[in-house]
């Protein structure tokens, strides 16, 4: 099997290693610059460097666009115009209907199906490629109407032998979902960072950050360049997600300016079932149930807790550590999947000597 | 030292157990449930109980109001009214200016001071009180211009050895601040969660939730009668922040729909100033850096890691696990504080065979 790969950073370069690792492929890699073609091939991720396009995708199986999501239309066109009939093209962007819409006028259109790894979005760089990123990760795939069955097949297998799961999706439905659970987050974080940062300057003194500030805003300006180019690809979906909330936002203001204690409350209440409808549903397995404990911050103690859950076989499916003001002592919390399991790991932790509590309705 | 604690929950049973534990102190509580006192007495929480709360004031140094926010105007008052000359009375609730003008024009005003310790917001009951709730946690204080210097004085001393960190501060200051802070990162949670359920329940194949969206709504919902009285005691100011966020999103909205990915990135690049500005004024010991490791979701993987950065001495203050989708994966986050100690970091987890990741300009 031989598969290019059309842009090596982070994750074409990681494609280029698991390939190699795991199916014993022949890996050919074109990129605009030339240092990071030699960086990939010192990483093994690379095989044999391309000149060009033309040259990576010759007598391919699959070729694989790994470039910003804006450069993705222009390059998964070349690729198509210069690769033969039983080449598969496909690409790795966070956002799926504009390229499609861009591939379905072309004759090769057939040929191409759209991806997208739900892996490593936050760290870049081909020298931070591994043969493992994409182990259990979801791989979206976005075949339309049009295309050729035989692709399909192809990179649906190529892809589990990644070691990731493949899903077909349809690329407005992609977006659609990828607009409420990802790039909103990421434009709200942003306004919040923005709203503190105006506030607090004006502030004599001013509280330390707490918990629930450092988790909205843990995405704040993340990869500007790369983030830029995704909010700009799913601009239109986004938007109406944008203005979805602020519709949102502005029904809570009225009850705000009543100070209506019991209709907030309400509201409150709606929110936690929202939150809980969402995580049950990703874990048939059991509801996530949130413990809560108060620690010395000392080196090692997140170390002893979680060893002995971990001796017990307790699995810690989130976890967040909050430090004091004075960075003595800690909140943590650990969410853990199931009742049993919840109580199990309580009486654990209860055993070494930290209170511990059990969030309810609010993990 | 006598101490009275008028509403016996979690904080009111924690400054209980704190006040005779660390200060010797006789504790007398009252509380309008009576089960709840015969936990508190069976804790330890308080020596004795009271019939009322003329009679839990009597004869008291300090007299701490732990009700909900909306019951602590007429629980102060009759706390001040049926007090003695010599008795400081306080408060501990999340909202600071509707109460100290809801004081202002009593003549037992000056007895008054406002508080709000940062401690335990998100749990709650007599049953999870300990004594060291408070250790290393910032403790406001709100003293107006009518404060009686000597009950600050006591006020200040007594917090300072329950553990925590008194800090005075204008009481409209406050407010301000932690609606930016606190209060309006639990609305956006709770819009973020509203508006995933919403588009999620239309999707016939819906991603699994990723870590921007777990960590954007973790607040969501959280004690529904708590909050609904916080976001209303506060409602005045956090409208206003609210509006200030509708504002700022409002202005994305053109970017998006026109699709000006360079835009948007500049944007981006700003909330990235925004939010290292913020935590590294939050530390001045040191920026904080983001590790990035890719990992096995196996019991025992977390405690490894934190095990042997604990043995190197090198502290955790922030730490985000996300599992893949089929849960077998996952992804952790740990943050350090300062190059030298993130460097070391990085070299200890990398010596355990896991790759790791300095994420730079996104933390």
């Amino acid at each position: 099997m031989k598969v290019a790969v059309l842009g090596v950073g982070l994750i074409g370069g990681s494609i280029g290693l698991a390939a190699g690792e795991r199916l014993g492929a022949e890996v050919v890699g074109f990129d605009p610059d030339p240092g990071t073609l030699e960086t990939a091939l010192g990483l093994g991720a690379l095989d044999s460097i391309a000149g060009s396009v033309s040259e990576a995708v010759a007598e391919t199986d699959l070729a694989f666009c790994a470039a910003p999501v804006s450069a993705l239309p222009a390059l998964v066109a070349e690729a198509l115009r210069h690769s033969g009939e039983r080449t598969g093209v496909s690409d790795v962007g966070s956002t799926k209907q504009a390229l499609a819409d861009a591939v379905s006028d072309l004759d090769q259109g057939p040929r191409f199906i759209g991806g997208h790894p739900l892996a490593g979005a936050e760290t870049s760089g081909v020298e931070n490629s591994r043969a493992d990123l994409f182990e259990g990760a979801r791989w979206f795939l976005t075949p339309t109407e049009r295309s050729s069955g035989i692709v399909f097949d192809r990179l649906h297998s190529f892809i589990a032998e990644l070691g990731a799961q493949p899903l077909a999706i349809d690329p407005a439905e992609h977006d659609r979902a990828m607009a409420t659970i990802s790039h909103l987050p990421h434009v709200i974080a942003n306004v919040l960072a923005a709203r503190a940062a105006e506030t607090l300057v004006a502030a004599e003194r001013r509280p330390e950050l707490g918990r629930s500030f450092r988790d909205a805003t843990r995405v704040a300006g993340s990869n500007p360049g790369i983030w830029g180019d995704i909010f700009a690809a799913n601009g239109a979906v986004l938007a109406d997600e944008v203005e979805s909330v602020i519709e949102k936002l502005r029904a809570v203001v009225g009850p705000l300016r009543e100070a209506d204690g019991p209709q907030l409350a309400t509201w409150q209440a709606a929110a936690a079932g929202y939150r809980q409808g969402l995580l049950d549903a990703d874990r048939p397995g059991g509801a996530l149930l949130e413990l809560r404990l108060a620690v010395e911050n000392r080196p090692g103690v997140v170390a002893e807790i979680a060893l002995a859950l971990g001796r017990a076989g307790v699995n810690i499916e989130e976890m967040s550590l909050d430090p004091s003001s004075d960075g003595r002592a800690g909140a943590i919390s650990l969410w853990i999947s199931g009742d049993d399991e919840a109580a199990r790991a309580s009486a654990i932790i209860g055993a070494l000597g930290h209170s511990v509590a059990t969030v309810t309705g609010g993990a």
